[in-house]
């Protein structure tokens, strides 16, 4: 999952027009949704041929293309013939591999960030590229895979929303966006849960192996999750900066929720990487004084046995003139003194704390 | 107490302006309380019904509406068809989960900020949302819960302090601001002072696991603290910036002293953060100290010892042929010999200045 | 020394422009000095009504009121009376655990810094606020304790410097800065000599825990000097860019200088503190080094002492068959095999370079 | 291969404009290419004199002067002369150890950046200047060997590909830079698989110190490409920044994508660095964890054998009245009671969860 | 060397344009050099009267002063007097102590920078301020002791280098300023050498306390020179963005080419300070692996003996009944059992990769 997208020593100095797909191809299919609507109508659409989408350029209404899939470079060209769009920008769409960014073109502005989905059943997090082409009447969205994701969009669509009818593709394209960064807040609040479930196991008796893979594992996915969200904090920052023909200056309040959602998003994966440092130290901690505890037992053993089992050894000698040994009470004193000594041992080092 | 607000699943693609209460419900009744004054009149009223407010809606005076719980769509509706907000604006009052802001709408500005308050019983601290809607002549303010926070400031009002009789709305917000800042300080501070008596202890005698869990428990809180402080300096910082026909040109002085109060809780939480990372240095030097203690007093002990036994061991064995064992002051001299030895060591040790 | 100032429950919601005073009373007395000069006349002299200080509020010249403690509100509010100052800024001046600010009022500059001083006698850091109050005419400085620490500038005015005498209140207020920050340069200098001479005993010989406590309690006093210096530095920055009728075009050379000062202060204090970092880690490396050295010392006498005495211990065996006992040199060879034995561990230690 | 350059004693104080080579020469011959074109036509040559770049001082057409070695004033006293360069520029072309940077000349704009190439063969990352100049006609680009590296381009401009045939020197300046911060990503991305191969490795069973000295050699060869990459990093934001007369508006969004290529490429490295240090980290736990067990396993066994040893001691030693040794049963209750001993030391360890 | 520069107590409250030497006198001797050219005449000139600087004062020509030694009141309000500089300028020339900084007064520019000097045969870095004093045709270079630091220059404009004859004083402060600057570069890379160096040295097989006290000495003389660096750079920074009729247009990209040079000093300072703290992180590593290798050698040799000799302890008990001991084959039988219990903990050992 966490792995990071390479460039091939083939891509190395192609044309930044080229129309290839860059990436992994994640479906064969490629599905071309159309909803278009304004305040009162509202039509839905599933195009078969790319052809058709012809019957969108020159409409007053809003138009929303969803085109999961877009590995087909046939496809790409085509929709550039029809809205007019530069070469440039459809080879950026196709580059599922690029950093997210925003920009303004001579007739559309182009967005792409990284949108990411919890597989609830695997609880992997997967990872795709999308992509926004805003003109005045059409937003076109490229996903990489045919998902639902963006149902709700279409619900408040279909359900006649007001602020949603009444807007432009700016507008659309913020609900797109929030849903993507809801996605993130979502995915950090899931994992975040994990991290605090943890928490209460560390500090606990027995340093565990498991913690820290635990650990570890947790802090590789949130690194996963910091390194797509970065990027797009810039993007949306970019972005409710922009000051573009085809933002409405009512849609800024939304594109500020956006920045505002999106470093919450941030903050909060700021702090779970400081309470996974902090657990990974808590843990450290908790060896240290282990590996104490462990020493202290040995060495307080060691020692009050040590001079015992010498006092033992120096009797269990043959010498032929040795006179304790023939005392009648020697072997009692021994015991006596043996006991006396551990005694006054464990003493000394209740003394000292020791235990 | 410390735990982070997140997104549900459902939430995911809600319209900006649903107006969907979305948090943890802490208050079932909600109070309305008003304060309407100029520098000569004032009247105190609690609202029983919604359509009361209409009679605020275009005074000359300066009104504040206090409403103490915000899960009540229909109420939230209801202020915002008298007061002619938008609904975006109250669907953000209703997110309390949202991040501290400040967003000049078209009629209004809208403030929101974490309010932090230290249950003096029960020693943990109760965070909630508070939502300020400034207009020209009004200013609401939503609390999640029933609470006399903001008593000093109706004493102030009722107590005719020049400033706040002749201030308008904006200097009202600030006299609300400067108190929830105030709260930050005090919470800080009282952190702080337990911190503080945790330093005596540390270094002390014997490393304690109990110290390490205060240590972690206070970094938490601190942590906690400062990931609400952080956003709303933020807001702050906006907010004495703002350029607004809402705000005076005299208020500037105070918002300015609200940075500088944010600031200050800042740098407090700075600098409690670098003393219990101090702490937990010191803490785990001491550990380390004492496992070197503890290995030096277990190695002299053995090193003494481990030769003594062993001589003690050769004169064990039953060979036929062996001579020492046969003259008379084997045994003494065995013994001088083990003593001289013991001796030759302590003073080796002494020399290496390992006691 | 190093404690916090710490807000109380009964300041939260106070009017900022409540003349109460904040902090620790430090002196009872109040004593009011004056020095009113111009290039040619000086007059000193010291109040002894509060009312006296009327005379200085119309001159041409230069009038430098000092005031020595600040708990008085009645002559708070003669002040502010007499100079026609707003309330807020007296209820500033007398809030002595404020951040460092400057704020340009109506009539008026106010600018508060933290003045630390060493007391000599005790090697102990006294903090007190330090507020100047700048008019064209009249410069206010308010301190918290009677002290000589502006008594230079004092002899630099009685000894006629051109510079001082023809200056105005902008170059008197940055003559007390200087002061203020000549000192924390002076006591980060003390502190430093300590922490090189610190840097001299570690690393040598022994583990000490003494070092240890050393180098916190100078941590300590370097964070406490940071704190102070940090917001004393935006002050300072904001003072050197302020664009104000108070200050003449020509002083900014000299608050520049200021800057450079305090950055220099800062610059030292942060080198400082990396050489405490690094005395810290180079003692936790002497520390590891040392219990290296002592599980060597024991591993190797162990190793070496254990086999011989598992055959001693072979031999004090009482089996009735036990042909070796019965040889004449098997003791001698015995005694052969364990030195032999002792020998090629030493050699075998010597090679892994154990000693 | 990560060697820093550095400034040799005879280097300090020469002339800026000095037409001396600085650095180490990579190539003895310098070979001069040329590629001539605008949309329609297009030339190709290799020059052997000097005196031949003169035909291309006041085309019409795109010239790309490609020179390979640069440790020759004399051609580079020709270069200045035929194209009216300042010394200065040629200068800083001559010095290979400078800083990446942009600068805007009187007649051109001077590019410089480092171009770090993975020999396949060898795994070592070669690293060398290569400088652009850029005036309205001519593109110059210098490097320090004879390299294949910018062929992709030349293959772009002999296929007729429309934009770079259509493009000015600036958009070739783009490709050239883009091959540039292609090939940066692309090292990073190949170091980055070896990282990840390596954190399999780590945790697994056994500390090892050829994964440490893995770790340490990939953070010395990041730090390398980090190196280069920031300073770069700050000159492609100069450059697509930068307003001259030789870059065409319709450049800015290629600029606008290196530097985002080039953020990618600084992105991917910090995370590599995160994740070496979390390798790190967990190199260090594993070490710990492992200690950890090595105490318990000898604290288990010494703490069990100890006492048994000792009892043996007592009975082995030749007191003559030591009643317990004429018993029948003696040898066997010694025994069990061992065992006893032995089993509870077990209960009590595996109770304390050391096993 | 690395000794911090302190204010000491009698320096607090000196009036900032007191002629009084700061810091501590290099030099008794004044000797001033004078270099006075243009295109093309030059002369060069050893002063023996201040009075003769009179001669230089309004000539059309490029003047160059150069004073080793400024601990002479007399001689700078000589200077001053002559070029009508401000006092405040000189004084801040003869405080050696003060921060790097440049600011434009009414009739000149004052630039002071530290600069360091390696000393070849003790390999010791000096440390001495260098001040320049830059009008229309004057430049005053200040330096604390006589020294050939700037012999190139003066080379240079005696060749009738083109530039420099050409030039003004601000190419001319530009010329010095580089010499510092490479210097800081130079001395930057021979520490690098030594680092590098050091380098092959850690990790390989024994930690070593010799190798602990050079990183340390590094890190310290590291820290030395960049906190010269970092104020140096920040001074070059707002030199080279300094609009001032005392710097030419063209002088500009000279001023450029300084920031970039000394951003690459600050750049390499930045990588050996990493290269440090990874050398101090591998170093660590090592010791720890040691102690667990010196560990497992303990625990395996005493895990081994420990039984047998329990085993052997327990027949050389003097039971009556004892019935093993007569047993014709029992010694050999007891050998046997210690041969195969030592083996198969050496297998134990071995599975559990112990060795």
């Amino acid at each position: 999952m966490a792995r990071f997208i390479k460039k091939q020593k083939y891509e190395i100095g192609l044309a930044p027009d080229e129309l290839l797909f860059r990436g992994i191809k994640k479906s064969e299919e490629v599905t071309i949704r159309v909803i278009d609507f304004d305040a009162q109508k509202l039509e839905e659409n599933a195009l078969k041929e790319v052809a058709e989408i012809q019957r969108y350029q020159d409409k007053k209404t809003v138009t929303w293309l969803n085109i999961d899939g877009l590995h087909n470079p046939v496809l790409m060209g085509e929709i550039a013939k029809v809205f007019e769009l530069d070469d440039l920008v459809l080879a950026n769409v196709m580059n599922t591999t690029a950093r997210p960014t925003v920009f303004e073109h001579d007739n559309c502005i182009l967005i792409s960030i990284k949108m990411l989905q919890l597989k609830e059943d695997t609880g992997l997090i997967a990872v795709e590229n999308l992509s926004l082409i805003l003109t005045k009447s059409v937003l076109i969205s490229f996903q990489e895979t045919k998902g639902d994701v963006f149902e709700p969009i279409r619900e408040r669509i279909r359900k006649k929303k007001k602020r949603i009818r009444n807007g432009w593709t700016d507008y659309l394209a913020f609900a797109l966006l929030d849903i993507v960064i809801d996605n993130y807040i979502y995915i950090i609040g899931v994992l975040g849960e994990k991290i605090e479930v943890l928490e209460e196991h560390i500090g606990q008796n027995q340093p565990n192996t498991s913690v820290i893979k635990k650990i570890n594992a947790y802090k590789r996915e949130l690194n996963f999750i910091r390194r797509n969200i970065r990027p797009a904090k810039e993007m949306i920052l970019a972005l409710s900066k922009m000051e573009s023909e085809f933002i409405y200056e009512s849609t800024y309040v939304h594109y500020k929720e956006l920045l505002d959602n999106i470093n919450q998003a941030n903050d909060s994966s700021d702090s779970y990487r400081e309470i996974l440092t902090d657990q990974l130290n808590l843990y450290h901690t908790t060896i240290s004084s282990k590996l104490n505890d462990i020493m202290k037992f040995l060495t307080i053993f060691s020692v009050i046995f040590i001079p015992l089992t010498f006092i033992a050894g120096i009797y269990g000698t043959n010498f032929e003139v040795l006179p304790e040994l023939h005392f009648e009470y020697s072997y009692f004193i021994m015991l006596g003194v043996m006991l006396a000594l551990a005694i006054a041992m464990l003493i000394y080092f209740r003394k000292r704390k020791w235990f």
